[in-house]
């Protein structure tokens, strides 16, 4: 009865929230940073408005509402502006109530933490490193040492997603492993991620761009490849 | 009245938890990263047993418990492991009830995220870089531009602590600008953080050392000044 009455209060409150927020996005439509707020504020069901930012000409509100690195992603709610991909994740799962994004459990919720913190401090950087202009047979091999660890989570886990049969937040700070690293592995001709040595991260990629919330923001297949075998010299 | 039921509630959960819990902290007496965990389980008063590990001859407990990194702190509550210092601050305070250490507000609750993740993702490497082997005239002004950012922001909220009168995850996170930078300072014999260019760190800094719960777990300064002396050689 208790628990009901709670329930109940959370849910006009959350309505109530989201009729009167104001919720503004800015973004950059190729950075799977951002995606990571889109899928979150997609999850949640809440509407907002994009600002697209040219990032070689940063409009006076982002370099306002973010002095420290001028980056997107910022979400401004009711005026009030975050950084930082990840902290915008907890920050609309915490304010936003519907379907979780993080465990409620508070260890499950550190597990979790941790994974998604080892994507941007370990994974991605070694992506970046491996596919960049210095990258080596060296920075190959400990971009696929770092992708081995979160192989053999998943496997461990034995789940559809990292979240179990849902995503969580290690699956959205995936993102960019899910879907970019396959367009910069084609854009490059340079083949880290094979279905043979990692048969668990492919199934989950497909099964996470797949979903139709996050296929949704996901920026378009042949612009990414573009953009990336431009890059690359590939064009 | 059912506030104060659900507190009592909470309350008497919280005492039942922390007399059946089994706490164990894999330390490094020398590590700022360490004397958060300490820091943070001292402010909930939470009893744990300390086991100090010798990094060059790792246990297999700290082995097992942090796979991926290998490195201290490791909480491990009931069993279950939780790695990366500022994940096992957030979880002790969210397991245990008492004296916050994080706002309760999700938006001042991601501010104070977002300058934690500031102070390990930018001032430390860039303190780490000016005091480092290749440490020159740009290193060193790279890392008075990041303290400067601190130092700005500490000033723009005018309170005692990051957190207002009271400590947070913010000042935490700091402990290593609060009490190491100085004693790497008088090492080196090179000084970056002046009185006179870091007025509010240096007060700052001082209140927080002087805090009771601070110092009892800060490694002797005497011990840290030997330890650095030596690797700059100046000893």
């Amino acid at each position: 009865m208790l628990t009901t009455m709670l329930a109940g209060a959370l849910l006009i409150d959350s309505d109530r929230r989201k009729m009167a927020d104001e919720v503004k996005l800015y973004a950059v439509a190729g950075s799977p940073f951002v995606c990571r707020a889109k899928i979150a504020l997609n999850m949640k069901g809440i509407k907002y408005e994009n600002f697209e930012e040219d990032m070689s000409n940063r409009s006076a509100e982002l370099l306002k509402f973010n002095p420290v690195y001028k980056k997107v992603p910022v979400l401004v709610h009711n005026g009030n502006p975050i950084s930082e991909s990840l902290l915008i994740v907890e920050y609309i799962d915490e304010v936003w109530k519907g379907v979780p994004i993080l465990p409620q459990d508070p260890y499950e919720k550190a597990v979790a933490r941790f994974w998604a913190k080892f994507i941007d401090d370990k994974c991605i950087p070694a992506i970046f490193k491996a596919f960049g202009p210095d990258g080596n047979e060296q920075s190959d091999a400990e971009a696929i040492e770092q992708l081995q660890i979160l192989e053999n989570e998943l496997k461990a886990k034995g789940t559809k997603f990292f979240g179990g049969d849902n995503i969580n937040l290690v699956d959205i700070a995936a993102d960019f492993i899910a879907y970019w690293l396959g367009i910069i592995q084609e854009a490059a001709e340079k083949t880290l991620v094979t279905n043979d040595k990692f048969p668990k991260i492919t199934v989950w990629a497909d099964d996470f761009v797949n979903l139709e919330l996050v296929n949704q923001v996901l920026p378009p297949r042949e612009h990414l490849l573009a953009f990336f075998k431009k890059r690359f010299g590939k064009a």
